[in-house]
């Protein structure tokens, strides 16, 4: 049966060219390479299977992924890979595991925070691996809140020391991966204090372990903070507890690109600008959205080519049943969600220009956008891993029942991403702060033009009067219609809660007051930002047959879908007539019949190889039923025809002899 | 540290007699002491302990599970308790295992589907658990679709037997609980064939194992389908796979209630009216409503609790930061749930009254109400896990960084009760057809009356003109106003839908192309039912100390936040004005402050033990950062300071010796 294509009738019917649209997804034809050639690696290697994850005992999982995570080491090495195929590499791998913050936290941390004295020290022992390093700022009591952390750093004047301490059980750090058994070092977040005063929380880089041994330093108490949601997920990772008795570190381990405390112990400000952690900051959301379109499109693929397989009702005179991606329910839910992961994509595109923008201006002390910036890196990653996460899950109810067995991928993949709505930047919390940047930008109208993705609010008196044109199901297809109808709602809404604001005794009283209607401002916000960026991309060259036009009907599926889901915001800011909805939602069922063809080959585009879909669903052969059927005998449980405990605890209930036998 | 109580000065905030409404949650006094006594035998031994079922491997989790099963039977007969009890007990243990499908599957499909002579013989053996039995109905290839099942039952005249047959990988049962290694029976539903004529699936009982030796019978394979999501959740279970080859049984094995085949291999329908089996549907549904309120009230519990323990943000002074409960932000996401607890727990009561109605009614043959009690029951299965899973999600947001940990329990708890969106009933199927009993209650409405649930509808035409009267934000406090509004929402979107569905070729096509619309009309009807629910049970008497005035007041949440979240639907159609839903939204908030101080106790009201919980986060005593770090330690990588793997996998690349180093 190898070599079947149980979707190829599904991919004739595709009206754009697949491997054109591959490469508008990767971004370009180099990045397309790269990633597929890493996700081939990957994929060839027997060292990185996965399937027996879930089966393993947390021990052993960890041990597999110090396994996987030292070949793939030695593959960067032997074969010379650049930092940007090390990164793909470790993506394609699949699994959480300390490299991820050495790489993704740690040096960018030494890189963005440290002096150059210390970055000449610190960065290439990190960068051979010669040194081990976390990320550790959260702690028992505190994540959020960072600057409630309650960790110490006090200086010695003495010894030239500070001096790292844990001074309560709430102020141990918890969740830094691989704190509890790997790392050797770790920036570790605490409040300075010199002569008893308070300088607020500096990160300081404290070694963990010998570099020997391994042991854990004198004064230092490592531990693994237990099991996590999901079987592999991030148990494959040590995320870690650690308490400090008194550790001493070299004052010269405080990282003190920004501020400085002197041999005196004089704490000084430096001349590089507070802001220059801005770009990392954009960079680092810009992954987080990137990844989101990943894990969404992993999700809308297994989704889709199970639904072009899954059959059920319909049949007439005996033929085959309906496709379950024929019924309009089933696309309703689906296609938003493909739609979704290519605006998250071309967000995340985006984001990487927005960063070279903002490092530039950076160089020559332009903060203007800054403020801007923040608002909207904030906004994208809430909405962009909230949606995903709810689409992961969405797409696993739409496989039905088998879409809750392991091998169907969706739910390790959905315990997998969750935490993305928390880390980085409660979502929630990440909402308000752009509440409190739309509060401040509709309050200074009059003295200062918005800037950048909050231009738009610079036409907010405009925007409060004018009203929807559209008149028919097709002027909906018009992205200046789309546009206008997503700035307006958002502008109507932001408007709305500063007058509301003004009501109250003060503004802080009435921003908390209203602190959930400021939230749902801000997300009408964001979804401006992505939707326009969505169109904006569509306004470039996209070359490929049919490609561009695919993604059109998407980008158009994108707005209207969310047009629909929040049309009680665009009524109740009066800007669109209940007619004007409904002709919405009659162009959205249109629009998903463009897609239907297109769906098998939509999702193909990702390139995704069948090793990191891991999911029998979503095979790129859709051959489901034996192959789920295989996967179901590797099961332990299956090892013997009558298993362990059958004897013991059910024949002396079937016997009716449980009274005498020993349970 | 024991017999703090972290949460006492929230205790003494209730404005109401906790003892009380503990008994309005239970139901009658009756059965809250029958839950309490129940919880706290499950909670007080030892082998019902649940702490390390994260940490076994699939084997171990499997044969604890039948250890403890044999146990509980062997309590239930020890105590002399009441299938009632048994029935709690099965439930506090909080484990899926073989004998739920005996209780709640096998035992009553034979009782509902046997003729009097099948169930003198089968019945008793069963409720003694002589045999052990499962309901095999779902194929590898069909699930909602009954009537597409492929497994055949051939009548074999010459031997008056009927030949069970998996004639396609397909066919082969997939999914029954306790199939693969437990069972000794099944019913197994196959499509009956005489004479080479199909006359539709029917229920045949099969055994499948030996009584002696419980190896499975000759022709027989069984075999484990494989871990599904969560940890213990139904991996504690042997949801399996069987194919039959042939395997011959007695003709007197089809379960022959509602239809024969004789000796002479005549297909005959008894005079037993086919409806019958209704009264059976509205108590599975019962059940199914109730145990979403169960599962969200832990949920809530458990983010409740914590909310109020955790602080972040907000010092002043140095003072203690603000407790996460008082944001309005964490309010408008966690108090709506709370409030769904109750109205899905008021909702499964009504039900239970519903079913009397019905039996009683089936008794004489007065089929009147089923379509309406069909659809609503649908309709009620549909609405309450939906919001029930999703809700256990949001709890677990709620809860930050730590509701990731397993030591918090919401992630067992969802990934246990996401398949309740699945099984019995896929949510969007359910929807679909309470569409179908829309749109004919409408189209008939010249004719005939509709009754029940559905008796609103009368008043469409009434509906469909008026307008909401509501001129400030305490007139949202009037159920009056509340209920009509919902109505005429409802009644407006069925109205609507039915008018376009007239512009279609074919009524078919139409509901085929609007499906997705005609979801949200159910959706709508199904709230106007839980809703009124709601609001009829706070019309009876209520004792105790504001118990009444608390419930009035979750009643409302209940009502606008739903009215809020779906503000789209009721501004679409006209009946609200954006003031009005703008007055609404007003009211809501000032609602969330009535809720605050109470919120503690509105969860203590479940009288949920800490072994139930099962989570840190939600202990009663509030004690959750020592008891976290506690169950920390407790993880297998916390055996040794040096894990595993670290000397072969990670000090040769610290050492820079990896390209020597064998892995
Ligand atoms: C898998 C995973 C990996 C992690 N890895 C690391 C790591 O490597 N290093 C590290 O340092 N940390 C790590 N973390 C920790 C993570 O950064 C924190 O969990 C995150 O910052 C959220 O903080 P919290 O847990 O304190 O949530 P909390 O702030 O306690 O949130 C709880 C609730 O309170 C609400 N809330 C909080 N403040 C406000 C407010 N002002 N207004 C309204 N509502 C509010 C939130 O919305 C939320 O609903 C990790 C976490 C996870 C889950
Ligand atoms: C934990 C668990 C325990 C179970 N236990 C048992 C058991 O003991 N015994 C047993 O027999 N079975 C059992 N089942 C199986 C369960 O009953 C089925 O999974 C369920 O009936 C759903 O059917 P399905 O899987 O075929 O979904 P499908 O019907 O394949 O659903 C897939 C998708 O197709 C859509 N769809 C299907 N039909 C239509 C339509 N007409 N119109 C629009 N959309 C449609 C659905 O909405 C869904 O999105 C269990 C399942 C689970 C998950
Ligand atoms: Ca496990």
């Amino acid at each position: 049966m190898e070599g079947v294509d149980y979707l190829r009738d599904e991919r004739s019917k595709a009206q754009f060219d697949v491997e054109t649209m591959k490469v508008a997804w990767a971004g370009s034809p180099e990045a397309f390479l790269v990633c597929d050639r890493m996700a081939k690696l990957v994929a060839n290697d027997p060292v990185f299977e996965k399937f027996s994850k879930p089966m393993l005992g947390r021990k052993e999982l960890f041990k597999n992924t110090l396994r996987k995570t030292a070949h793939a080491w030695k593959l960067v090495n032997d074969l010379h890979l650049t930092e940007e195929e090390a990164k793909w590499l470790r993506h394609y791998i699949d699994e959480p595991s300390y490299t991820d913050l050495q790489w993704e936290m740690f040096v960018p941390a030494l890189e963005g925070q440290g002096t150059e004295e210390q970055k000449k020290k610190w960065v290439p022992l990190a960068k051979t691996m010669q040194i081990i390093g976390t990320y550790a700022q959260t702690e028992l009591g505190h994540g959020s809140n960072v600057q409630g952390l309650e960790t110490t750093a006090t200086f010695d004047r003495q010894s030239d020391e500070f001096v790292i301490h844990s001074p309560t059980l709430t102020s141990s750090k918890w969740w830094p991966g691989g704190l509890a058994k790997v790392t050797t070092h770790a920036i570790v977040y605490a409040r300075l204090i010199i002569d008893g005063h308070f300088y607020g929380v500096h990160g300081f880089i404290v070694q963990l372990r010998s570099l020997e041994d391994h042991s854990p330093l004198p004064g230092i108490t490592l531990g693994d903070i237990g099991m996590k949601f999901g079987h592999g997920t991030y148990n494959t990772m040590d995320n870690g507890v650690a308490r400090f008795d008194r550790v001493r570190i070299p004052r010269d381990q405080m990282l003190m690109r920004v501020s400085q405390v002197t041999k005196e112990g004089k704490y000084m400000k430096s001349n590089v600008p507070r802001q220059l952690g801005y770009a990392t900051m954009v960079s680092v959301r810009q992954t987080i959205v990137s990844d989101a379109s990943k894990a969404l499109s992993r999700a809308v693929c297994i989704a889709t080519r199970y639904s072009a397989i899954r059959r059920q009702f319909g049949s007439r005179d005996g033929g085959p049943e309906t496709q379950v991606l024929d019924y309009k329910t089933q696309q309703s839910r689906l296609f938003p969600l493909v739609a979704s992961a290519f605006a998250f994509r071309f967000a995340s595109d985006w984001l990487k220009l927005l960063y070279t923008d903002v490092k530039q201006r950076l160089e020559v002390n332009d903060f203007s956008t800054l403020p801007e910036v923040h608002a909207c890196t904030a906004g994208f990653k809430s909405l962009t891993t909230a949606a995903t996460a709810e689409g992961i899950e969405e797409c696993r109810k739409l496989c039905g029942g088998h879409g809750y067995l392991i091998s169907s991928g969706l739910p390790e993949l959905f315990a997998f991403y969750v935490p993305a709505c928390t880390y980085e930047g409660e979502n929630v919390v990440m909402l308000l702060q752009v509440a409190r940047f739309l509060v401040k930008t509709v309050s200074d109208l009059g003295n200062k033009q918005p800037v950048g993705t909050a231009a738009y609010l610079g036409r907010a008196s405009l925007l409060v009067q004018k009203n929807c044109v559209v008149q028919t199901a097709e002027d909906w297809l018009n992205p200046i219609a789309i546009l206008e109808a997503f700035e307006a709602r958002a502008a109507r809404m932001a408007v709305g809660c500063c007058q509301r604001l003004a009501e109250f005794k003060s503004p802080e009283e009435g921003f908390a007051e209203l602190s959930s209607d400021l939230a749902e401002a801000s997300l009408a916000h964001c979804q401006v930002i992505v939707v326009s960026t969505f169109i904006r991309r569509l306004q470039q060259d996209i070359p490929g047959r049919g490609v561009k036009q695919a993604l059109e009907v998407l980008c158009n599926v994108y707005a209207l879908f969310l047009l629909h889901k929040h049309q009680g915001d665009f009524l109740a800011t009066g800007y669109l007539t209940p007619k004007q909805a409904s002709l919405a939602n009659d162009q959205l069922r249109t629009l998903y019949s463009k897609v239907r063809p297109n769906a098998i080959a939509l999702v193909d585009s990702f390139n995704h190889t069948d090793h990191y879909l891991s999911s029998v669903l979503g095979r790129y052969d859709g051959n489901v039923y034996p192959k789920l059927y295989e996967a179901a005998l590797k099961d332990p449980l299956n090892d013997s025809d009558i298993a362990d405990g059958i004897h013991q605890y059910v024949q002396p209930i079937l016997k009716q002899k449980l009274h005498s036998s020993k349970l």
